[in-house]
């Protein structure tokens, strides 16, 4: 039987399913290995008014986590292997291979049913471009969610908590136990972690019956000014929704008018889009340099093979470079956004656009 | 036989015909009446990068006019009626209603079949939000291009300029007529009309083969400022193409990392959120209002009728008033941007977003 949603992928002797959309209960990224089903990380609703916003959720006490701007993983023992998956249900041969210097992998021998959530986050990441200030290289894993294989649904938080200290697992910063009428407090937390460069927060109730998300202005003004080089591969609703974030957050912290933010609003469109009229310019192509190291050249040839996969029509990827470094083999690429790549080109050609 | 592209209207006793769609060689907005073809305004194409945009589109030479912001008009006699229709191809009552206050009409006694295309501008028009800075109230009139009634194309441009001078029609800067070799001195008066918060340019080569635009960083940012406060009910495409304008409008004038017009970008966004959150909160909706003057209250009343049923599913029309003042009759309304008010009261009332 044809099933179009699901697709059959193999890493070395791994052989699995991944879902490639949402089927009923079963969301995409969900992946099935012998049987048993990893599920997908769920999508999680954001709120852009943070006091109105928790008291309208949350009718008792939530958790309160960093959100930390990465990479989603699910990180799962599947037989002898403890293997990575992508939010897309794609197995992650950049992360597998790097799991044991991202954490202490003894967990998995005591619990193999356990599946941890993490984000994979740092300046040396293969896929993001952002990276919180306090990954100054390479990258970093914090945990911040568990599950079981084949089993829908979170572990309570307070056993996650219990389980990553007992093993001693990197995770997000927690920020405690709250209920909606601490607003006022919440609201200043969420202003410190603006401050420090922070993505946001997660708010995940006690009861687990729900979780939702709000960010930072310094998350707004991060994803618009990582994106802006590559402007037209991005849906243009992705700024749009960014810079409404950016205003609410400014309601909600009583900042109005603020010259500065609005130079550094004005600076993430325009530095980028700067760096890359001068990049084609210069290099007749528009591109992003990547650079992260890897344990096994095997796993960097699988890397390589796994963007180039990826990439398709949309991304274009240049390999640079597979190299010795120290402990590590170093992978050098680029990627190319071809929307931009070719717009610019056309109108520094002195094209014509009709829009 | 049903024709889909065509709706049939009615005003007064004018019966006339427009097309809702591009048909062949008829464009949308062409109007036909009493089997006379009033021929839409055609598009005109863009280029983001003067010195080699010129070079590029322009064999020849080609006259520069300045780009004036506001709504397009074609004005024609129809019988004894001399009528203006709106670039979508309806009759527009108010400028109809306007135009003895606009311009000098003996033109029509002596060229029965003579069709003015003109921009409509200023701080009281019925339909855009942004007004030329040397308007400072009511609305102006500038003709720019001329047509024949039940002939496709322009008029030479220099027939233009004379008809134009003998009957003393008001018209658009005229910035005379170059070649791509004198780029450096275009590109100097494009920063001339950039500093006076002028639109931009339309340049016509001599030979009537080609038209092309381009825009200032002024009309880039004042295009968002007045779309901001009603930020989802305009295309985010809207936004984004405006900031890659912009960007190649400084790149072209050698204005790389400026401050200050960084703060402008980030104001133009966040000053009209704002603005809107507050409208919000105070009136449980956001709305823009709108004033302008007509000779009959007939013409206001209709315009009033024009209006609602423009407005359709998209925007919802409030007429606040019609009163006489002085000569005139004012029509005082506002609009309600549906998109934007559902999601910021949504938002300010906590909920969430999946996005």
């Amino acid at each position: 039987m044809e099933r179009s949603y699901i697709e059959t992928l193999q890493w070395r002797h791994l052989r699995y399913d991944r879902w490639t959309d949402d089927q009923g209960d079963i969301p995409r990224g969900t992946v099935s290995w012998q049987g048993r089903l990893l599920y997908g990380y769920p999508r999680i609703g954001r709120i852009l008014n943070l006091r109105v916003g928790l008291d309208e959720q949350f009718g008792g006490a939530f958790w309160v986590e960093e959100k930390v701007d990465g990479f989603n993983v699910r990180i799962a023992r599947l037989g002898e292997d403890v293997v990575a998956f992508t939010r897309g249900g794609f197995l992650c041969p950049f992360t597998t291979d790097r799991l044991p210097d991202l954490m202490p992998m003894d967990i998995f021998a005591e619990a193999p049913d356990l599946v941890l959530c993490a984000e994979v986050a740092g300046p040396e990441s293969p896929y993001a471009e952002a990276s919180p200030p306090y990954v100054q290289e390479d990258v970093r894993l914090f945990v911040f969610d568990m599950m079981r294989l084949g089993q829908p649904g979170f572990l309570p938080q307070r056993q996650v908590y219990e389980l990553a200290d007992a093993h001693g697992l990197p995770m997000v910063e927690r920020l405690g136990s709250w209920r909606a009428d601490d607003s006022e407090r919440i609201a200043e937390m969420l202003a410190r972690l603006d401050a420090e460069g922070k993505e946001g927060a997660v708010f995940k109730a006690v009861d687990g019956s729900r979780r939702i998300k709000y960010t930072t202005a310094h998350a707004s003004l991060e994803d618009i000014a990582v994106a802006a080089p590559q402007l037209n591969d991005f849906s243009a609703e992705y700024y749009i929704q960014r810079v409404l974030r950016l205003a609410l957050f400014l309601d909600e912290q009583g900042k109005q008018v603020d010259a500065d933010l609005e130079r550094q609003l004005g600076a993430a469109f325009l530095e980028g889009l700067e760096a890359s009229i001068e990049q084609l310019r210069a290099h007749g192509r528009v591109f992003h340099p990547y650079s992260c190291r890897f344990r096994s050249e095997r796993a960097a040839r699988e890397m390589m093979d796994h963007l180039v996969r990826l990439s398709g029509k949309r991304v274009n990827v240049r390999i640079h470079g597979l190299e010795r470094e120290g402990g590590f083999w170093r992978l050098s690429f680029e990627r190319q956004p071809p929307v931009m790549t070719g717009l610019l080109s056309h109108l520094l050609k002195g094209g014509e656009l009709f829009d």
